[in-house]
């Protein structure tokens, strides 16, 4: 195994480590082409440590005599400290972290390798597909149409081999459609307003350019969206100004003359580099240990984190606005179509659609609106907030998705069939994982990698009776209301379930919800609920 | 009935309240001696509001053409708008609420009045006693007495009849102490920690002035409790710099060179003033409405609220630290001892002793240290946060200790006997109450006005079977250990559920609570835990 050839020193003898909520270790240290083990079987409470080295973001050397000490910042925020004889072993093992943290082959990593007992390669992968999701809403079939235009991937990479679009336009319209929009990401419907038939659209920017080219079937399809009804709006999450000056790179916007029965409103969502240099300062700040709390605010409201929490939150809620409450179709896109866009339909979507609000439903979601919509989790996730190499295309979308749903979750304690654990631990799955669900940036890739045959699925994984307890929500009284986030700043506020879990506050929380559980196992709900 | 004399205008109808939460209502006002009453019974949901007019915090007037609109601010942070047809009438209703609920005569406040049918007047009055306390604790009979020099509360108006001392102190001596220390509060044991026989006493500031003025009996008094153990340490809630100046207005601290078993430790706790501006700053962020994060967590920081907060716990921290792991006995006092003093001094106990966790442990533990001895309500808490009157006495020090107290049950959510309602329900009766427990500001002022016959005791009322399972946490584990709070800036928040707790979000997490409260009801605890 060529893994190998980056492991100089595979064992050490007599290290020490260091974590949170426990006491000091000396026992032996091991690094495999995956993991690293520490082992103290001699102490009277023996202790092994199974570390994915995916899951570490930066390693920090220090050096001091013959020693050296190695402090391992995790991708979920937990760190380590290694105290290792001899500097040479000490160098050896720091080296061999970094470079199998940051593999560059996605058919090296773990997910390839993990075999657990109770899960076969032969089971089905994943909860739900576009064709389930057509099927399942009769009401939609009248107007809409399953398309597998894009089998192959060969009009569009990034989306799934079926699309969900208007009966009126035809497969050679959506081609050209394609074209017209970047990344060939067409408008597709991702969700269907039940009571009153309107429906929420994603696509990236259309391609207008400087020039302001037009595209007829592209006007077309988005008329056809419509079709009759008063108006549609279209979210751009970009500002005004940012869409005018994404022209002279070739993007651009919906004019109001060639796509006359929409509306367009633009809400500016910051986006990759500002987003990740903000989560880069907030865990900084959880991470400061000045015991002065003017610095800790201060911090706190520097890092912009919860601005982005609310932003994100405010326009999800204008979207669910104008589907539920004033009656239009909502077209949302941004520039590329996989970040934001896809943030503010997902929040969307849990306002208003009870159905996604279980565990099984919020997962489905998450695997059709993230993971099979091409949200490029191997570009975004691929470091967290400690690395100290030049941001790529790092961003933590899918962190801040989930720490929105954390606030609904918040806000609304019974209305969610999930627990503050799940969302803790999709956002470790998505940095670093055992399972193949978060590899690869688009479904063409996981495809050809052969991940669903190679690897197990983590939202099945999520499901099994085991775990299951873990992860509801023992509270949960399902609600068919839409369920409206308060967005007022005083009505956010940091989810310290994540970004202090390694304090030992968090763990006392846990202790609640451990507590709950125990007490519904015990007794079961009563009938009167619904499960 | 005189203060019938300030309703010149007793009945207003068409009147239109709004309130949080529900839909405007017309219907008709009716302003009695103690209460505002609106009651709207032709709609088809009748809606009845009774107020205490005692809760008013601040009236707002603002008139238009014909009718006025009255913005009554309540203490506990409510807000309702009257419409009121006709200028007179509104200005009379006004003027009436801003008389009546700030009556100075204790004699002439409602709870002389109330009377409930399920509670006599001839029920036992309060939860314990001194002498309970001392009865109670077998082991503190060996050194300590029970005094009653204090009956008829001749040598120290703010303490209750009934004192504990040093054995070796006889009461001659206490009198002297008593000269020499501000408002005769000589130092007397309020806690005593069973494992170690190590207690917290305390008293004001000693009266040394200018000259370091020495009182014998002070000295051998603070002797007498350390008794050859190794050293005692005193806990000033001021700044050394603080405690320097006091001597230039008679006031003081214990010089090394006179108690020199005693080892002082300064920690500066803000008192009255600052204190009550912090909480004026944190009210008015609360109630901003503008949607601007930034604008919130600077203005929260800029309030420093949660700056008091961490000061008080981190004081309460060192001060259990003191006793329960270096087994030092300690004695606390700021100036007056009638604040900070008794703020820390019942953290620590909370801290340290799990008879004080319980629901009635913590009642009796206020009863003991804020209302026995001598906290002044009345002036504290005559006006909360909106009030225009110019500051005078009031300071939020009681809310600060339950705020303290929250983020304890925060922290530890099982470790506490007492819901997070008990805490909100204090925090509104120490402003505003049908009962007396509260009022006046010492122990001599109340037997004075006979309010122990003539009211209703609120500790009582909650420990009804009725009210009990509104008070008690349903996820109640107790522990021997102490609970020692997290003071990091990062693991203290604001208390959403006091400060905002009239925001759509508040009502979510009251259903959380309730939602346990009727899990419990159906199936009880199971045998194993101990209620």
């Amino acid at each position: 195994m060529e893994l190998s050839e980056h492991i100089k020193t595979a064992n050490v003898e007599d290290v020490v480590l260091r974590q949170p909520f426990l006491p000091p270790a000396s026992g032996t240290l091991c690094i495999t082409g995956h993991h690293l083990l520490f082992s103290d079987r001699e102490s009277r409470t023996p202790r092994q440590v199974l570390l994915l080295l995916r899951s570490v973001d930066a390693v920090e050397k220090r050096t001091s005599g013959s020693s050296g000490t190695l402090t391992i910042k995790c991708k979920d925020l937990c760190v380590l400290q290694l105290d290792i004889p001899g500097m040479e072993q000490c160098l050896n093992i720091a080296h061999s972290i970094e470079t199998l943290s940051s593999l560059d082959d996605v058919a090296d990593l773990y997910p390839f390798f993990y075999r657990p007992p109770d899960l076969s390669l032969r089971d089905h992968w994943g909860l739900s597909s576009t064709e389930n999701h057509y099927t399942q809403v009769k009401a939609l079939q009248d107007k809409w149409r399953l398309s597998d235009v894009n089998r192959g991937y060969s009009v569009c990479p990034s989306y799934p081999p079926s699309v969900i679009v208007p009966k009126t336009i035809n497969d050679d319209m959506l081609l050209k459609v394609a074209k017209f929009r970047q990344g060939g990401r067409f408008p597709v419907l991702c969700y269907y307003h039940r009571t009153n038939g309107m429906v929420i659209m994603r696509s990236s920017q259309p391609l207008t350019g400087a020039n302001r080219k037009r595209c007829r079937e592209d006007e077309l399809l988005l008329q056809a969206v419509i079709d009759g009804s008063d108006k549609g709006y279209i979210i751009d999450t970009r500002s005004s100004q940012q869409a005018q000056q994404a022209r002279m790179t070739g993007g651009g916007f919906e004019s109001k003359s060639s796509y006359t029965g929409w509306k367009r409103l633009h809400r500016q969502m910051e986006r990759s580099k500002a987003l990740q240099e903000s989560l880069i300062k907030l865990v900084e700040a959880c991470g400061d240990q000045s015991h002065n709390m003017d610095r800790w605010l201060s911090k706190l409201e520097n890092s912009k984190w919860l601005s982005h929490v609310q932003t994100a939150l405010s326009t999800a809620g204008l979207l669910a606005e104008c589907v539920e409450r004033d009656s239009h179709s909502v077209l949302v896109h941004g520039s590329e179509g996989t970040d934001s866009t896809l943030l503010i339909s997902t929040l969307a979507q849990l306002i208003m659609d009870p159905s996604c609000r279980t565990l099984e439903g919020f997962l489905a979601l998450l695997e059709r609106e993230w993971v099979q919509a091409g949200h490029p989790f191997q570009q975004r996730c691929a470091h967290f907030a400690h690395s100290h190499t030049r941001l790529q295309q790092e961003s933590p979308v899918f962190l801040l998705l989930l720490d929105c749903v954390w606030q609904l979750w918040w806000q609304f304690p019974l209305a969610l069939g999930f627990s503050e654990n799940l969302l803790l631990r999709l956002a470790t799955e998505a940095y670093a994982s055992n399972y193949g669900t978060f590899l690869c940036n688009t479904d063409q890739k996981r495809c050809a990698m052969g991940v669903k045959e190679k690897t197990h699925c983590l939202f099945q994984a999520l499901l099994r009776s085991t775990e299951r307890g873990l992860y509801s929500n023992p509270l949960f009284e399902p609600t068919e209301l839409a369920i409206w986030p308060s967005v007022h700043p005083q009505s956010l506020q940091l989810w310290r379930g994540f970004f202090l879990r390694w304090t030992q506050h968090a763990r006392h929380l846990e202790e609640v919800q451990e507590e709950l559980r125990n007490m519904i196992n015990e007794w079961g709900r009563p009938d009167t609920r619904v499960k």
